[in-house]
C-alpha cells in the first residue's frame, strides 16, 4: 500500500497542463498546487487557521530547520509535526539538501554524504541520505524527498553529470533507508542542471528507481527563465503519468503559469511569504510597493480584485502605516494577501485547465499583470 | 445630549467594588473594563477580529503616536480612527500628555502649552490643550481626554501642586476646544503625586468642571503600590456616583483587582502585549518565561486553565521554539493568550462583584497567582 495516490483528472487540450489530486494520509490537495512554506514549523506570520481560511491545502516545511532547531526527536516526541505545530492537513518536507547547500558554511561533499557547520551555533554535522530518511521519519510529514546534491548556477557538465550519478546512488540509500513507506511517501528528484543531457539522465535514472511521485530539482537558482522551461519541457516526458510532478522553490505567478503549462502539479516558494513581510504586495494588477508614498492616502484595498481578509478589511493607507510604524499587523495583512493572490491563481489555472484555455489565461492575466514582474 | 451614559448596575456588598455598564456610540463596554492598548492604531500582534474573538469591548489607542504618524488630518480623512483600523467597538484615546512628557525630547512647559523634539524625526511640536482636543476630535474616537501634565515620580510638593493647578486651567480650556460633546465624552483627570490633599483638590477642581467621566492619572510611575491604593482611596469618595471613573496605565492583575475594589471602572496598559511579545506569559498559576529550558519537551498548554485559542491548539514546547526561532506566531500566541488572561480577569472580577465576594475572590487569585507577580 502506497502513502499517497495521483489521480489525473484531466489534461488542459490547449497546453498539456494536467489537472489532478494527490490524496494523502492527511487528507488530498488539488494540483497544479502552490504550497506555502513553514520553514520552521511555521508559515511565517500565519495561524494555522489562517492558513485554512485562505485554502491552503497542503504546505512544506525545511529537515535542516527542523533538525536544527527545535530537534527532529523532539518533534516525533511531540506527536509528529502535524501535531506538533497543529495542521491536520498534508506536509511535504524537503531533505535538507537545499539549505545545506546554501545555508551552511564550510561543507565538504562526499560520497557518504555532506559535512558542515551549522548556521545557528557553528556545530559540526554530517548529512547523509539515511539521516535525511531518519529526520523526516520522524517527522511523520506525508511527502519526503531525497536526499540530493544541488549543484551551483552555473555550473561546469563535467561536474553536473558526477553530481547527478551521486545523487542517483544517494536516491538508492534514501529508498533503502525510508522506515515509513506505507504512510510517507518519498519522492525521487531530478538534478542536471541546466544541460538538457543530464536532466534526461537523470530523469530515466530516478524513475527506473520507482518512487512514488518526482521532484525537478536545481532550477530557479539564477538561471534565465527559458533555460528553466527548456529542463521543464526535455524532463517531465520522461516522467511517469501516473505519479505526481514537483518543481521546487518556484512561486513567481510566470514560473507556476508556466509550470503548470509544462506538466508541472506542486509548487513551493518562500516568495509571497518574504517579499509581503517586506511590504511588496501582488495584486491582480502587478506589484505594489505598499510603502510608497503614493499609497499614503488611497484608502482602497491592496488589490481590489480579492476577497481575502487583507483585502475586504484594511485600506492600503492603513497597511501603509503599519508597514512605516514597524507593526507587526502590517507584514501580517501584505503575506496573508500575497499566499491568498497565489493560491487563488492555482484556483483559476485548475479552472483554465477544465476549461481547456491555459494558454489563453496565462495571456490574459500576465496583459495586466505584467508578464517580467515575478 | 452626552455622548455616553454610565449605568450603575450593581456594587460589591464585601467591598464597594462597582459593576457596571457605559454605553457609548460605538455600543457598550462591561465594567470593571481593562482595555488593550493600540498604540499605533493597532493592538501590536493583534487584528480586530481576533480582538473580537477574546472579547474586547473597548481598546486604547494613543493621540501621540497618531499625530505623529500617520498624523490626525489623515485620519480623519479616512473616515475616523474606527474606520481606519476597522474596529467598530468603542474607542478611548489618550490626550498625549504621558506620552510628551515621557518619549520625547527637550520639552519644555509653559502655560501655554508643551514644547517638545519628536521621537521620531527630530521636528518641533507645541502641544496644547486645544491641540489635544483637535487631534482627538479629528481621530473621532468615543472617549477623550483631557491633556495634562504628567508630573515625574518623586516630585516636591511645591512643584506638584502648582502642576495640579495648571492641569485644572488646562481641563477648562480642552473643555472649551472640545468641539463634539454629542459624540465624543471628555474625561478629566484627577493628577496629584502621592499628595493626598493634592489628589482631594484635584478631584474637587476637575469634578467641579463637570465632565461625562474622570480618570485618575499620574500613578502607577514608580510609586510604591500601598502608595498607589491611598491614592485611589482619598480621591475616589470625592469623583460622582453616575460618572465612570478610569485608572490610566494600569494593566497588573494585582492593581486592577485592588482598584476595581477601590471604585475604578476602567483600566489600560501596555503590559499583557509587551511582556506578551518578550515571551512573559501570564496563567492562573502565575507568570512562566516561555523560552526558559524546562520548556522544551513540555506538550501541555501554557495555561491549562485558560480556553484561547493558543492555549486550545499549541503546546508551550512549539511556542518556546516559535520564540527561540524567532517566528511571529511566537509573540502572537503570548500576546493573544496574555489579553485574553486579563480580560477574563475582568470577567471573573464582575461575576464576584454580583456574588458579592470580591475580597474572597481576590485572596483565592493571589493565592495561587502570587500577590507580588505583576
Amino acid at each position: 500500500m502506497q502513502a499517497i495516490r495521483y489521480e489525473l483528472i484531466k489534461t488542459c487540450k490547449q497546453t498539456g497542463a494536467r489537472l489532478g489530486r494527490v490524496h494523502t494520509p492527511h487528507g488530498s490537495f488539488d494540483t497544479p498546487a502552490f504550497m506555502p512554506v513553514g520553514t520552521q514549523a511555521t508559515v511565517k506570520g500565519m495561524s494555522p487557521d489562517e492558513l485554512k481560511e485562505i485554502d491552503a491545502q497542503i504546505i512544506l516545511s525545511n529537515t535542516y530547520h527542523l533538525y536544527m532547531r527545535p530537534g527532529n526527536e523532539l518533534i516525533k516526541e511531540a506527536g509528529g509535526l502535524h501535531r506538533f505545530m497543529n495542521w491536520d492537513r498534508p506536509i511535504l518536507t524537503d531533505s535538507g539538501g537545499f539549505q545545506v547547500f546554501s545555508l551552511s558554511d564550510l561543507r565538504n561533499i562526499t560520497e557518504e554524504g555532506v559535512t558542515f557547520k551549522s548556521h545557528i551555533d557553528g556545530s559540526r554535522h554530517l548529512f547523509t541520505p539515511e539521516l535525511a530518511m531518519k529526520i523526516q521519519n520522524d517527522l511523520g510529514s506525508d511527502i519526503i524527498m531525497c536526499f540530493d546534491e544541488c549543484i551551483p548556477y552555473p555550473c561546469e557538465h563535467d561536474y553536473a553529470k558526477r553530481s547527478v550519478e551521486r545523487t542517483t546512488r544517494w536516491a538508492e540509500r534514501c529508498k533503502k533507508a525510508h522506515m515509513n513507506p506505507e504512510k510517507q511517501a518519498l519522492f525521487g528528484i531530478v538534478q542536471g542542471g541546466v544541460y538538457e543531457d543530464l536532466r534526461v539522465l537523470s530523469a530515466k535514472e530516478i524513475v527506473a528507481l520507482d518512487f512514488p511521485g518526482y521532484a525537478i530539482g536545481g532550477l530557479s537558482v539564477g538561471e534565465p527563465a527559458q533555460d528553466m522551461y527548456r529542463m521543464l519541457e526535455c524532463t517531465v516526458p520522461h516522467l511517469p503519468e501516473d505519479k505526481p510532478r514537483y518543481l521546487m522553490g518556484v512561486g513567481s505567478p510566470d514560473y507556476l503559469i508556466e509550470g503548470a503549462i509544462r506538466g508541472i502539479d506542486m509548487f513551493d516558494c518562500v516568495l509571497p511569504t518574504r517579499i509581503g513581510r517586506n511590504g511588496t504586495v501582488m495584486t491582480s494588477r502587478g506589484r505594489i510597493i505598499i510603502r510608497d508614498a503614493k499609497y499614503a492616502r488611497d484608502f482602497g484595498p491592496m488589490d481590489p480584485e480579492c476577497d481575502c481578509y487583507a483585502c475586504r478589511n484594511f485600506s492600503r493607507a492603513y497597511i501603509r502605516h503599519l508597514f512605516k510604524a514597524g507593526e507587526i499587523l502590517g507584514l501580517r495583512l501584505a503575506t496573508w494577501h500575497n499566499l491568498k493572490f497565489l493560491l487563488d491563481l492555482m484556483k483559476k489555472v485548475r479552472k483554465a485547465i477544465i476549461d481547456d484555455r491555459l494558454a489563453d489565461f496565462r495571456d490574459e492575466f500576465f496583459s495586466v499583470y505584467g508578464y517580467n514582474v515575478k
